[in-house]
């Protein structure tokens, strides 16, 4: 049974004069942040001031790298090269990584964003092209990945620490991906059955998948989210069932160790 | 009299399907590059490639943060806060310094881009911004800007390495700035002018104003370019008078020892 | 005396996943509005949905041109040629023209957004390229541009139909320039002392100065906000007022007749 | 036989400081430019000058809309909803356009770039988004497209005038699609082959595949380069062979009349 798990959120993703997220309550409910770098959103003065505020808050901070696709958030596929998302993840990891260096930080992880994260879970020379860059900028740190994704796969080969991450609104598969946007099911909309999906997972180590299997499934993080006073709630409520069963959460270098 | 000189010029000023520059020619004759990092040229791709060759040849690397301006080549005056400065150069000196990271080089220095280069140049407030965003990534970075302005006059308030660039092409007037480009005479036209004006300048610590006057002036590095097939030669041409003349070509961390 | 003004707002600013302003509210309560056309705002498929919902109301489209400068939402100044400035509005005025087309209207207006709306009614060659541009597009559309600016002279010069507008929150210098906001007493913002004074301007011509001069002052729109529910209240109030003063609120096209 | 056909060419792809094309030589030799529009490639002041070359040429204008991908030059394939797709056509359209208009000249086509175009080409219903656009903005304008492409199935269920593009350096498979470029034998490399295939689709409307069949193919435009000194002389080879085989090269709208 898992004692620590870690919350993560993603942060940081305003941008100009547009402003998207509650940050400043989020950062109190999360573990870790994932902080976007500029290509599907945010910009430097925004980098500088999440990371600050990460720092103040003692989250772990982590490198949230995207398509260079700012109309689209990221969330649209694009086909690039696994030279170009090498290229792409270092580019943006490195520019967080200097806000992290003023502020006395270091880059505790990388989760790519939206379409990135889903097409290298499915795509193990995509992923391997991300993961190459993130052992070659710091073998330390950690990849958030879908458990059992091609991106997890690939960390997991090139001698990164990987990470798996939970979603607790989505269907599993029984085998371990996320049942299909598109198809009957495919979200978990009644936050109490998402809750104690959560504290399943934690305590036996496994999900029930859609068809009613028994799927075995480690996990170190769950995500969730900042957008609204309603997703505020819902983090504070898991924040206190998990503190009730016994559950810590703790930033994911401390849930790795 | 000064026994080495750096010579730099700007490198990786591709993007895309876009090439700029004959960079594998002109990274032979150089001795320090100040490369585009993202925002008025370049992209990751080929801040990688450059990164890389520059790497292989031994050279300096600088980091060239620009304005957000790829449609102006970041030679358009921008108003922007000394705090959004801040912030653009460490992101953009960030991004350069994870592809250095990953071929095991460090940032040798940084020289601000076009229009950003002259607005801090006689803006104290902007420059500061620049300068303390560097010292706050790495104090051991050199600052590389135009001998006499405003952004020497930060670098050094903020405690950098400064060093003293050098503008064989252009007229200067007897405070030290360079004569506007809008006023006659303010380009030096003549090849064999510009050299002599050059190694004077090294021999004597001297150079002739507009006006006619000495002027004194301390000097690191020379900037060359390499967009054609004749700036090339005639960058061939400035390393044969040097070295005729017992000067030394070597990176500016040599130069400022 | 006027018996009709126009009130026009800054209107289709959301991008992408961004949303800024509440356009549905505003969009009851004004007569022209300024559409962002992709540079400093705005998207393609916002515009799509913003010109439908103008048509749906009724009122007059302008299109809103501004520096290609997303990060800075075009508020920054930025040095651009005549030339250039000739070819931006050009670009977005074609591309919100397509989109009128489509829903099958037409562009009433020309208001330049923000930096460049400054610093063109200060500038007379920047002018004459923004202004050009309309002309050479449409000699019929409207200029919307402040009382007294170069641009208004420019427009006029080149054979625009031009109309004066108004900020009722701004303090007025004795040239009929806007006090600069970073002088004491620039902002008014009593809003009944702000309404008092559109009313005032309306119905005798003149607008008391920050030195206490009475200046004459010929105006077709007032700029007013729709960005959060207190700037909507106040627009309420400001159409409740005029027209108990039996003024009549509408489209720029008609105030000009 | 045809008689009479229309040579293409990709125009005003430079982008600010970046050089691509040589548009002053293939403007002499083509009958129909596609211009770009500012989202893979181009700016505002570029689009000016191209469509003013265009129009003092006398040959017929095309937009050349694609993805919203400066970086990848909109080669890369981008997921957006046909209702993305309809605004960004729109977009795009309408600020050509404009500068058409400023030069006294309208939009004789449309044809999508890169990858776009080849999206397109299978997908009927973002290429209904596409033509949609183009009828809504003006059903007199042409559609350019992939012979046999769910592109101009999409065109003529719309209503639009669709015009067959002809591929001479690429090889066709039975069913009138272009060979995958990852098989063997997909580029026809020897240049008077080429040729050939161009006047026997002319002069017999027949075309013979990969696998050696004939495959009827009606067509109205060639696609040809300006790239680089040695893609202008095989354009005059086109030229002069079709001339001599009694065929007249003229812009797209007199090829469809």
């Amino acid at each position: 049974m898992s004692r620590l798990v870690d919350l993560n959120s993603d942060l940081g993703e305003s941008f100009g004069a547009y402003t998207i997220g509650m940050d400043e309550e989020v950062i109190k409910l999360v573990s870790s942040a994932n902080v976007a770098c500029g290509f599907h959103a945010s910009d430097p003065v925004v980098m500088k001031k999440t990371v600050e505020a990460a720092v103040a808050s003692g989250i772990g901070i982590g490198a949230h790298p995207g398509f260079p696709d700012l109309m689209g958030f990221g969330r649209r596929n694009m086909v690039i090269s696994p030279k170009e998302a090498y290229a792409y993840v270092t580019y943006q990891l490195g520019a967080l990584s200097a806000f992290c260096k003023q502020a006395g930080a270091t880059i505790q992880h990388v989760k790519p964003h939206g379409a990135l994260y889903h097409m290298a879970g499915k795509d193990y020379e995509l992923a391997k092209g991300i993961c190459q860059a993130i052992y070659d900028f710091d073998p330390e740190i950690i990849l958030l990945g879908l458990s059992g994704s091609q991106m997890i796969n690939a960390g997991c080969d090139i001698g990164l620490k990987c990470a798996n991450e939970f979603f607790a609104d989505r269907a599993y598969e029984d085998d371990g991906s996320l049942r299909a946007r598109s198809k009957e099911g495919s979200m978990i909309t009644d936050e109490n059955i998402a809750i104690e999906r959560i504290i399943k997972v934690l305590k036996t180590g496994t999900v029930t998948t859609y068809s009613g299997n028994e799927l075995s499934l480690k996990i170190d993080s769950v995500c969730v989210h900042g957008d609204n006073v309603h997703a505020l709630e819902f983090v504070r409520i898991i924040r206190e069932r998990l503190t009730a069963e016994g559950i810590t959460i703790a930033p994911l270098k401390e849930v790795l160790k």
